[in-house]
């Protein structure tokens, strides 16, 4: 087996195919065109067919892809096909949000840990999980295997979680704050600032 | 004066190059350099330079960027140098989440409608705003004048809330639901999918 090396592009592209594959697998369709994938997402069906035959899958003249086999060769080439910890750091109200809502995915990514600094949150829970202090992050990633952070802090305490994500060995992070951070080289920071899609919406006004 | 259209990358990169600008306002800065920018943003200095370029603004050699003079340049270009009234559906713990970021938000992009369908939820205060029942979806866009809908359901509603949003004359729809949107050509959808993030960040690990 080789191993692949897949573009950026392409990486953030799976995570979409495989959303819209796990809802056909609710529905019971087994099998997809390119056709089909791209008129649900609005991409070229051409670059469907070429995204995914970068990991062998080529599909069936015809008859298409087996939803099943597909979602889990997407899982497979994301690794998500194994548990993913994660801890969330900053209980505010879109701390809350996030937690809440990834209770109900049916996936391998799990917050396993929710860290906050004010001790007036300590012990609450939110759901499900007990906050407990930021100053515990290094024990609770290593005691539970967290391999993921999710920065949900003011812009101006970012880079500190940041940092302190970094020194408890975390090496993929997820960042809220409407801010950039500086990381080591070894280390993957995505942001999510929907304040820059409503920004780049407003153009097409 | 010219008519610009710009690219949809140049688009996308504008509010990255506002917010930092914005920040560097904050703390008194009042030129900048490509590098700087660069060095910040994790971009190639000559695609900002070329990006900035595309609406006639080119800095001077050896100063960089007036700070100021870009921001505001930046802002007409992405049109929020104009008060821009914002509808946000689904009165949940994202929509909270969205609504009270927003509050602080130093903008002309103001949520000024929190609706939803739950009758329970009608007449509560978020962030300042009394929830209004997702019936008035059609008089309040017309009276207040708004231009943007958010949209913060669960997926399986979004769809329906999307064509009412249509259905009231928005053309410019941000969603956070995690499932594709079906509009007509004139209507614009942001998607904002933090779970997508998360699992492209997975690959990386």
């Amino acid at each position: 087996m080789k191993t692949l090396k897949i573009s950026e592009a392409v990486v953030r592209r799976l995570p979409l195919y495989l959303r819209y594959l796990n809802n056909l697998q609710i529905i019971n369709v087994r099998t997809v065109s390119s056709q089909q994938l791209g008129e649900a997402l609005d991409l070229n069906p051409a670059q469907i067919r070429k995204d995914l035959a970068c990991f062998g899958e080529f599909g069936r003249k015809g008859i298409g892809y087996e939803v099943d086999y597909l979602i889990g060769k997407i899982k497979s080439i994301l690794k998500l096909d194994q548990p993913i910890n994660v801890v969330l750091i900053g209980a505010g109200h879109l701390g809350h949000a996030i937690s809440n809502y990834t209770v109900y995915l049916k996936d391998n990514m799990k917050i396993v840990a929710i860290l906050d600094n004010d001790p007036g949150k300590i012990g609450h829970i939110t759901a499900g999980i007990s906050i407990e202090p930021l100053d515990h992050l290094k024990e609770i990633v290593e005691a539970r295997g967290i391999r993921v952070g999710i920065i949900t802090v003011p812009a101006e305490a970012a880079q500190k979680v940041c940092d302190l994500l970094v020194d408890a060995g975390i090496h993929a992070i997820l960042n809220f704050a409407p801010t950039n951070l500086r990381v080591p080289d070894d280390v993957r920071v995505h942001h999510t600032d929907f304040t820059m899609e409503l920004h780049s919406l407003s153009y097409y006004l």
